[in-house]
């Protein structure tokens, strides 16, 4: 394969871990979760603490989000951009969890990292803006 | 080079040009700091837009933003992580301004793309998190 096939083959592989832990993520099965990230993920959530480092802290974030989720949900996706070089792939895009109540946008960095010829997420950034007038998240996204 | 001292010697280069990027921050030199970014830039800034995508607009928003700033300020970095492999590199942190009032930690993912042997920021995501109890910005680092 040229280096441009091999991206290309990369990335192909990347929308197919993308999909699968969507599908992990709406099947409530928090260790298939799990699997998509690296033992010393670190993770800047939407939600408080500041910073979290580790994949045991990470699983427990979800086990206890996921606790308060509906029994069945979707997640709609836009504005994905996926770029891969070498053992490193870059992923940003917004989601929305979707057949639940008051679901906003939020903004999703994701950074996969190749071992072993597995790829696993090395570190993941969501958010919202925030108003700096009011201190208030800001949820409205621009078309 | 094997390919660990090549690596080795690109995050030599992204810490030095993250350096002389806060210096051109620093010195409120908007020209120097947009030099660090490429044309197609996608930002998710901790103010709205929800997304900034080009580097026109986010050429605006430092201008904008630099213009409230004092005449003399610092940079403040904490929990830096640089991962490189082939023609992407990986950059997360926390940072906050010094040397003016009531200046927070923010979060920080920059992601750089080579090319035409040069690094430039493709997407950078800025952010705090926010309690969703009362949708307000939550500063508290913990330690």
């Amino acid at each position: 394969m040229t280096r441009e096939e091999s991206d290309s083959h990369d990335e192909a592989e990347i929308r197919r871990l993308i999909a699968d832990q969507q599908r992990a993520v709406c099947a409530k099965d928090v260790g298939r979760i799990m699997s998509y990230y690296a033992a010393d993920v670190v993770i800047f959530n939407v939600k408080p603490p500041f910073q979290t480092r580790g994949a045991k802290d990470w699983r427990r974030t979800w086990e206890t989000a996921l606790a308060h989720f509906p029994a069945s949900f979707g997640i709609e996706t836009r504005d994905l951009v996926i770029t891969v070089s070498g053992d490193l792939a870059l992923v940003h895009c917004l989601r929305r969890f979707t057949g639940m109540p008051g679901q906003k946008w939020i903004r999703d960095t994701a950074i996969y990292k190749r071992g072993q010829g597995r790829w696993q997420i090395v570190h993941e950034h969501y958010s919202v803006p925030f108003d700096p007038e009011t201190s208030r998240a800001v949820f409205a996204v621009e078309a």
